[in-house]
């Protein structure tokens, strides 16, 4: 049972992903537990703030230290995470290898940022692990939340209905997936390839490899030299 | 005005991200217009069906031709698309740059896999973009599009409060952004960096440039070496 808790400021942006398809499957089968918090439950005075005008000037908001680290403390008197992670563009990047790691953890914090960021201190002082879910910006992390979550989620076993599915995903080798088809055979003059509807099993996975391999090659070379 | 409209399985998944925070503002605003389609509105038979057994076996399921095409035909007679994107882990990897020629667009449709992916020949068919996330599986396309859109969204002119928000953002310079500080000036003992607080314009610009220079060649060297 992994559980995951997550500090938002806009809770909301989770609700869509949590509780459909595969991760509300997940929490269902008691295999994975996730609590969304609302920072502004921790916010300063009468209008629970939590954002303030960044130091040095400039447009943008920033989440303020006291907040975050009375919505962390709270979290903590009652669990001890393996990791206390903040979802920020300049993170490290999120890739399968980081997603299969944390699919086996047991407790894990995520902090979404909003606006400009966080104040840099929470950031020293209870941040553990700093990721990015990619090199583009979003209007928070929320969203690179909810696809951490999802990627790690799918992982953890007894998630997927048929645990080999997982592992004939892109990444899982280094390589992107082969193409795939379902009936039927013959589709608008569009024929699936022979080989798929041979039979020969051995002679298939031979075909699917050769595909990864071509289709990496093409698009992305980069994850080859990656091996070298 | 930017018009987006996604094909997906499991719409439910979008609802969060579409109806909160800055999506909701340029909803409002008209400055972007979201549809989600359900592809099971196109599916065959009575009940609906729109995946199938992948050819030449192996655990998981296919999203077939006719559904997509249904869809996307019935789409596209009443609209002209700029791009048709399919979200696949093998598509080209999303950064800052292509999030910003796609803002430029008018019309944009979206296709969301799920299970092991569509049919090869709706990608062969139809798409004329794909683009990837990142380099990890997600249980669907539709949080990728969730992405995809919000990065798009926050960069239409008008959508963010402050014109010059998102320019400070990492990645549009290809530099990660500077860390950010709010009040107050000093909180359990870690204080601010005095030249934030001196009121000194342009030697608060120098130091944020070159925290940022100094944040990218430690914890992303690679962003650097693009440009030469």
């Amino acid at each position: 049972m992994l559980e995951i808790d997550i500090i938002a400021v806009v809770p909301g942006l989770l609700e869509g992903p949590f509780s459909h398809s595969i991760l509300h499957r997940a929490a269902e089968k008691q295999l994975l537990k996730i609590r969304v918090i609302d920072l502004r439950e921790f916010g300063i005075g009468q209008y629970r703030q939590i954002d303030d005008y960044a130091f040095g000037g400039g447009a943008g908001m920033v989440l303020m230290a006291q907040p975050l680290a009375e919505a962390i403390r709270h979290l903590q008197n009652e669990n001890v995470y393996d990791e206390i992670i903040y979802l920020t563009p300049d993170g490290e990047t999120l890739n399968q290898s980081i997603s299969n790691q944390l699919s086996l953890k047991s407790k894990l914090l995520l902090i979404c940022g909003h606006y400009k960021g966080i104040d840099e201190r929470i950031r020293q002082k209870f941040v553990t692990r700093e990721i990015s879910i990619g090199d583009y910006v979003l209007s928070g992390g929320e969203l690179a939340a909810a696809v951490l979550v999802d990627t790690i989620g799918r992982l953890i076993p007894g998630v997927l209905n048929d645990g080999s599915s997982a592992l004939l995903d892109s990444f899982q080798d280094d390589l992107l997936a082969p193409p795939v088809y379902t009936r039927p055979a013959e589709w608008e003059d569009m024929k699936v390839p022979d080989i798929l509807i041979s039979g020969h099993e051995a002679k298939i996975d031979d075909w699917r490899f050769q595909q990864s391999l071509d289709r990496t090659k093409e698009r992305r070379p980069d994850l080859l030299k990656d091996e070298s």
